[in-house]
């Protein structure tokens, strides 16, 4: 079959590997219906050492089932089914408080020997815990929003989420990627009357606007944290949801976040340290968030997405077959698309 | 009147100062019966460069009210007192939410003006937001764990509190200070049925078993954290209580808390970043705490002290006169007392 295999910086390929097969009786194999690009995937695209063999990618996919080992229940050959960004039994005592993403026996796809998503199929792990089955056919127009469900949006919902964002809570959102803009739809959803959105991108706000954004702020630094003081009479807001994973983000969510506040991060952290000195001690400010454990949330949001109440789909504005996916991420790292999705 | 006056680092005075009259209507004084010496006070007492005209000192006071403003509502000559040890009009919307310490309209003791805690007489600002009635005698046997509401319970409790202590969450606790030790006596009354108490003067966690600590590690560094995890089968706690504020102190946290888990911070930052990196990312991990709003606490706390279910008084294992203050505090630096009562 057909897989997408990166070989460092800027190096793109779609290769010929072998088909991927039975090899555990908790294993699924499932043929890739969608997949796509994740802003995380940039950060090898941007950085990764050359490597003459190359490692598989991507890590979010919708597919349908071909083949299930002996001890998987529930799944059946033909299901269409969504796979969470990370893998995991879904019964272990991690699974069950909800922090799928620490399953004792799970793990992240294209990684130790496991397939990506950006390929023509996936050998699933764990499958029976792992994948969540979709009631609509491998052409339903909601494909692009159940395959949200990845990544995308649970990951902007576990910073809401965790951020504690609720009808009373003013928020801002940082960061007008495809997370930011997810993280402003689940503040609405959550019931924040006032979010906040700063970004700079005016297609991008333009859609956060239509995902429930309040305000945007388009200015950066300095000047973008004195927009949302003036905005909230000098206070800043009671949550900040840090969508970006660059220290300068990490330091705005503090600038602009009120006193006894919370600061989420789903931005992979592009840093080390956070500066949470004695200044931010005495503001009672947490600091939450991590890797979004999008299994717990796909049960809760599913219904959503089906129901079309959210469109988190939107987000897509390009789609590429595996031979463009170099395309598609090129156009993601220049910012000439928003998200790509990809049709093996 | 005598008061306390802090002239640099091992410089404690006593001298004579104005005594405190109403200022404002909002006003009151209140001549000091007990007061006390924090960790807190220690870092001047290590580290204060030399002054001639000096700083009053200290934060800590149960007296009794010799006057009040023409606006203080509910407080009479007489009414004995406790003061938390930040002053605050109870009133603003920071207040409202329990986040006293960010008042609008309050700020420190013995800073900008205001009296300090150490000497006989204080001139209270928003008396009637800060002071809180005590229904005993000024002879009273439950002074000692009633003047604990003024910092170090609630300080204690505010880090267990934060942290989301429950029956289902299993603890940690950094420090054998008297803060962590009344950080012990919080997380059991918030129902923790695991508490493990990091600390290696015997005295002290010998109080801590008593506060409730079910395990000691007495161990240091890598040895301690080598020890919580063998006591919590590899994983941690759910929730550590930081109490000391040192660099060593947050690493040792993130380093027994448990994938999922909270670390809350009381001790007062001696550092400015935090090592919060992609791998406590990818473990969700939470840092919350800051400076303990004390007046939120105290409502709830104050039955227990009176009706004898908490001990906090009891961490106070030397008792000194004003003139032996200099004593005191170099008894707390030498760690021959764990924290030291004040009799003026």
């Amino acid at each position: 079959m057909r897989a997408i295999i990166i070989h460092g910086a800027g190096d793109i390929r779609v290769e010929n590997v072998p088909d991927p097969q039975l090899r555990e009786p908790t294993d699924a194999v499932v043929r890739v219906v969608r997949a796509c690009i994740c802003g995380s995937d940039l950060w090898p695209y941007r950085s990764m050492p050359v490597s003459e063999r190359g490692e598989r990618i991507g890590h979010e996919f919708i597919g349908v089932v071909e083949d299930v080992g002996s001890e998987v229940v529930g799944l059946r050959t033909g299901d269409l089914v969504v796979a969470p960004f990370v893998w995991a039994d879904n019964t272990c005592d991690f699974c069950r408080e909800g922090l799928q993403t620490s399953c004792r026996h799970g793990g992240l796809w294209a990684r130790n020997g496991i397939d990506g998503g950006q390929g023509e199929a996936v050998r699933v792990p764990q499958a029976q815990g792992t994948l969540v089955k979709l009631p609509v056919a491998e052409d339903s127009t909601l494909l692009p929003s159940l395959l949200s469900l990845s990544d995308v949006l649970p990951t902007g919902y576990h910073c809401a989420h965790t951020a504690g964002v609720t009808p009373r809570t003013t928020v801002t959102v940082i960061g007008d990627g495809a997370v930011g803009l997810c993280a402003v739809l689940s503040a609405k959803r959550l019931g924040a009357e006032r979010i906040i959105l700063m970004g700079h991108h005016k297609d991008r706000t333009d859609l956060g606007r239509k995902f429930g954004a309040t305000d945007v702020v388009a200015e950066r630094s300095q000047e973008g944290i004195q927009k949302v003081r003036e905005l909230t009479g000098g206070d800043g807001t009671h949550r900040v949801l840090e969508c970006v994973g660059l220290m300068e983000a990490i330091e705005t969510a503090f600038a602009v976040v009120r006193d006894g506040g919370v600061v989420s991060r789903v931005g992979a952290p592009q840093y080390a340290k956070v500066p949470m000195d004695f200044g931010v001690f005495m503001r009672n400010i947490t600091l939450t968030g991590g890797v979004a454990p999008a299994r717990a949330y796909i049960d809760e949001l599913l219904p959503d997405v089906l129901e079309g109440k959210i469109q988190p789909g939107l987000v897509f504005d390009r789609a590429v077959g595996l031979e463009e996916v170099s395309d598609g991420y090129r156009a993601m790292a220049n910012r000439t698309a928003l998200k790509v999705l990809v049709r093996p």
